[in-house]
């Protein structure tokens, strides 16, 4: 196979059905196509009780520092009703100058695209002037317990390290050459239980309307704001994702009331922080209990969901300026450092190496007919081919 | 049978399974006990499509006026868990000096005891000085549309007209004696969609959250209060019963959200002009939008539920002067005159003739080991029976 040609590359890839945490060929295809140009590659096995099995995939050229990794993902979402797709979603037809197929963007394309430009370097100047690394992972899209986390750890316990990571999601929001991320903010969810006393609409005062509560601690969970925004972030924000009640009865009082939360933050806060804030604004107004009859204190429980994602910023100069000025250099475009957006992976390789995220445009991303622009894959890979020429001559200066 | 007993009377009654919309042979025993007394017994079918068939009963002594009607319902709740029962709840046991049965209370011990008492006055005097009538029906408990209602339709049609209504529901809370109701607060229910977009929680600006809204507007409903209270009322109350959003993506954010509520309203309103008050209030909250990001009113729709249950008070002083003197001559006790509670089918006889209601002790009504004192089906007797005796002799003088 020619690694050198995104095109190609992608659409081996598009025709690989690897729907989280299905590796659906996807890995091997990359291990045929690294290994011929000098890597070595490992497919790792990440196991959780309780959580599907995913394969994951590491692959290093070169021995010697500095070492540049790039990080990726080659599980992708479901396709949804498959019907509704104008080409099928796994077989990587181009129509109008785009290559349709679930992972187009996200973010397969911007595999194909680091791998061809890897191959083009090592095409040209050989091995590169230190060592090179692919960190892929299955498990992105789903529960992200056996990905990156697992493989970073593993990684890691043979030695590796590196200098600075290049995460290919879909950065862009328009154009390629837009944007890209420099930090995420951070995420914490939590689930509130309110808990009162069932009875009939007749009789309130029998009862105890967990509701009255519910609307108290949810009112105080989005007002006030909690910042207004960083240098570098824009305003932390909370949205009450749910509430439940899930009682039928129309003249009867329920006896408890469910609230979901999730908030994304900035570094105005860390998680822990956060927590605290978000306890004292529960604590005070649960204390208050204004809309209650007798005005006592609302009971309730409060759940910390999963692993916050903690917020991060890159401020890795060289990796951000060898970044952007391939970028400027190849579209003409300064993109704007940005840290907007959802988490990603580059959360948990944060903790190893700075870390900045760039890749292909998003729009389709997780929609039905996911496609890519085919000339975008070009430029992406000569951004990328540029990318590495830069930070090689940058960490060896 | 001997009508005369009301402990006899009402163990056939319990040992008749009508839960609602059975029949359950309780109408047939009715027919059994008042044909021989000389009532004239019509059994009445009711039906309305989406809904099951009910039989009802209307029985008539006598034919002309004054005319005494009793209301109540044979049919019974559901008796839950059967194996929590101490006594099985079809067999009308003795225990302690009480017998438990579903129903023993609410209200088939009521009806019992009327018939018990009309008994002995027949016994005593012949016919009544007038008439009376029993109006039974089998659709209380369940959606009280092929019951009390459409039976009054029926009987008005065919030209039945009635001066004063006895409903023999379980009105004392604690002591029999305790309590005649007067009047009964209005019911009134309604159900709020708010609309919003679906959308990812790190991209709050590209989705709009329903749960923003949703608490503005039940905050509206809840606070502040919609009136005091008056001479004959306690405070109208609000309760939301439900809010739901069924969103199990903690980092989705909802399209939709739902809630609905209830209202026990006093004398203050008119199931009109609280309609009219709660469009205010919604309205109001949906301009402000206070809790959204960029102020916007809040989109949403409102359902009325069912039929409203009106508000109503009963001013006939012969009736509750001759109700309440029977009930301070057999047990000492000067009834309180009271309007709280629940609805019942008063609500529709109201607008027939002036109707209170007085029956046994409410405490265990619809719940497992419903029961209820034998002491009290003897009294409740005597009430009764002097209660026809007071009534005529004050209608007729
Ligand atoms: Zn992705
Ligand atoms: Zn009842």
């Amino acid at each position: 196979m020619q690694a050198t040609d995104p095109v190609a590359n992608l659409a081996a890839l598009i025709r690989c059905p690897s729907v989280t945490p299905a590796e659906g060929g996807a890995l091997s295809l990359l291990d045929n196509l690294l290994t011929p140009l000098g890597f070595k590659v490992d497919r790792v096995m990440a196991t959780e009780e309780g959580t599907p099995d995913v394969e994951n995939l590491y692959a290093r050229i070169g021995t010697q520092g500095p070492h540049l990794m790039f990080a990726g993902h080659t599980d992708v979402v479901p396709v949804g009703d498959e019907a509704t797709w104008s080409h099928p979603p796994f077989a990587a037809e181009i129509a109008g100058g785009e290559m349709f197929g679930r992972g187009a963007v996200d973010m397969k394309g911007g595999i194909a695209c680091f791998i061809a430009a890897i191959a083009r370097h090592v095409e040209k100047h050989g091995k590169p002037q230190g060592s090179v690394s692919f960190l892929i992972t299955g498990d992105e899209e789903g529960p992200s317990i056996n990905g990156t986390s697992k493989l970073l750890e593993w990684a890691a316990a043979k030695g590796e390290t590196w200098d600075a990571c290049v995460v290919g999601e879909p950065t862009n929001p328009d154009q390629l050459g837009d944007m890209i991320k420099i930090g995420r903010r951070g995420s914490l969810s939590g689930r509130i239980t309110v808990h009162g006393v069932q009875g009939h609409a007749a009789y309130p005062h029998l009862a105890d309307n967990p509701i009255r509560g519910m609307l108290q601690l949810t009112h105080a969970l989005m007002d006030p704001p909690f910042d207004t925004g960083t240098d570098n972030f824009q305003p932390s924000n909370l949205e009450v994702t749910t509430i439940d009640t899930g009682n039928a009865a129309t003249n009867v009082i329920p006896s408890k009331a469910t609230a979901s939360f999730n908030i994304r933050f900035n570094d105005t806060w860390t998680a822990e922080t956060l927590r605290d804030e978000i306890i004292r604004r529960l604590d005070e107004a649960a204390a208050d209990g204004a809309l209650r009859p007798d005005r006592s204190p609302v009971k309730y429980d409060l759940v910390w969901a999963d692993r916050p994602s903690h917020v991060f910023l890159t401020r890795n100069n060289s990796l951000i300026s060898s970044l952007s000025g391939a970028v400027a250099e190849v579209t003409g475009n300064e993109p704007k450092l940005s840290t907007t957006g959802g988490t990603s992976d580059a959360r948990f390789i944060k903790d190893y190496c700075p870390v900045v995220e760039f890749g292909l445009v998003g729009q389709t991303m997780h929609m039905v007919d996911e496609r890519v622009a085919v000339a975008d894959l070009e430029t992406l890979t000569r951004i990328y081919e540029t990318f590495i020429e830069r930070w090689f001559d940058h960490a060896i200066a």
